[in-house]
């Protein structure tokens, strides 16, 4: 029987880290967990002291200590709205695979109600970055999902499914509506498991 | 000691998959591999049978074919160049995570030379996609790297680097060059351990 005194921790992916008070951000979620009975863990909750490091260490300190708060947590609830294109923030779609990687359930759920082959086709319309390496004749992906089938397909495996919320111009990136029905799925997964 | 004759299995992630013809293109990867003693995995090797099926459950077997195929993958290397975005394909970023998560060395390459940085400001620059949740008050990373530090620093810790190339307009998807790059550091990586 589970000690219902120890609240499962859920840690929390998503490009709001790159907020301009990304601990504040943290806070709304960490509130709506602890409302839900977990405990939520944000990539910055490590606390690092990267004052004085050069440019690569520091970013190794805080990669190898978001794989350990990772590892320190029973599932995940990613933040999957597109950021700088089509998809989701790559940090975030490593980390979902992380988790998953690790066996462990991984949630989603992202702020925009179209679904990656819509996304793909407005990118694709429009002016194309310089940098970017897809053209007229490659696929797009047409399976009706919000995201990458290896993304949203873990998401399933795990119980859930990923949340599409219609979200107020400007609210895209902070509103919780999403996050809150992916609260609800981890309860419905946690209870069974 | 290791028997010679067993080839390590590398699990080539990429966009690749949606090219015209993948198979070409993940049997030009193998054939280098080979050249290089290591048995090439593309992700369509599982060669399932999706006629007929609901787009769902075609997405399922897809997905878990590939978690699979990875699963018995000794390392990974990955196609990083952006792709519909600033970043790397989400599923790509995604398999990175996945590999990473289960404590296996991941290599990577990118096929340009502008860092994550310069990338994110030139997107920004240009018009915005209407459903991205990226503004201008959004912080860049900044640590000189070539992509997502999460994703980078998996790759370093590996004992590797992002190999990032410069390629002639039109061949970003297809050259090779930062691929045999990184089969060169597959080979150094496996003589240790």
């Amino acid at each position: 029987m589970t000690d219902p005194t120890i609240r499962r921790r859920i840690y929390l992916a998503g490009p709001e880290v790159f907020l301009p008070d990304p601990l504040a951000a943290g806070r709304r979620k960490q509130a709506l967990c602890a409302a839900h009975g977990f405990e939520g863990v944000f990539p910055l909750d490590a606390a690092l002291d990267l004052a004085g490091l050069e440019k690569p260490e520091a970013a190794r300190r805080i990669s190898l200590a978001n794989e350990a708060l990772m590892r320190s947590c029973d599932l995940l609830i990613a933040n999957l709205t597109p950021f700088r294109g089509v998809s989701a923030d790559a940090g975030t779609a490593f980390e979902v695979g992380f988790m998953r990687g690790l066996g462990r359930p991984v949630l989603g759920y992202t702020n925009t109600p179209l679904d990656l082959r819509r996304r793909s086709e407005t990118a694709r319309a429009g002016p194309a970055l310089p940098f970017d390496c897809d053209s007229a004749t490659v696929a797009i992906e047409d399976f009706d999902l919000a995201e990458n089938l290896m993304i949203e397909m873990a998401v399933m495996e795990a119980g859930g499914s990923v949340v599409r919320s219609t979200i107020p111009p400007g609210a895209e990136m902070t509103d919780l509506t999403g996050f809150e029905a992916c609260l609800a799925q981890a309860q419905s997964i946690m209870s069974r498991g």
